[in-house]
């Protein structure tokens, strides 16, 4: 298995990016039975998301219990204004509903950033 | 299964919390050894965490590749300097690289939050 690294693509902000840049935090309890284009929907914003100017990448994880989260990066609060417009991702955002059972949206300002081997 | 709700406990900020409030986000790969006490070790850090002034709950994930994420919430910058700053906490942050091959920590501040079910 490919070991993933602290920048790898698509993952988070790559280290030459520093703080300030901002997040959203996209937190969800899937359905026991989703619609069953789920994941080919996923995939395809996915893809979008990532040609978006600004974005900075993105991680998702989800749970046994079906409670997941992903939280995507970008440059400042206008791509993430744009990417909330984007007529395909809306279509998609209008079907939440038929995905999960509950989501929550923050959109966050990282303000400090540092890890081990550093950034 | 129990299905986890919005605001289960322990999770994220209830319902009333209302922005702003922080958060630390600490992304972390797994060692695919890591020192044998790890989850005994997390465990007590999850209970000391909810035991702190203005601790609002904490989330985590870990996928099958070893990558995982916890996202702690916080009423302020202070409960999260003070959380710091304890020494049972910051022994155990002394002993990451016995645990982590890498870690970054993102201090943040949630501007917006929304949702369905609203908050």
């Amino acid at each position: 298995m490919q070991t993933p690294q602290p920048n790898d693509h698509p993952s988070a902000p790559p280290a030459h990016v520093k703080p300030p840049y901002w997040a959203v935090v996209f937190t969800s309890l899937l359905k026991e039975n989703p619609a069953p284009d789920y994941h080919q929907v996923g995939d395809r914003l996915d893809a979008l998301a990532l040609q978006q100017p600004g974005c900075l990448g993105f991680r998702h994880w989800r749970n046994a219990d079906r409670l997941g989260v992903q939280i995507s990066y970008w440059r400042d609060p206008a791509a993430i204004q744009a990417w909330r417009a984007d007529p395909e991702h809306a279509a998609a955002m209008a079907r939440h509903a038929e995905f999960y059972e509950w989501y929550t949206v923050e959109v966050v300002q990282v303000e400090r950033a540092y890890g081990q081997p550093s950034r």
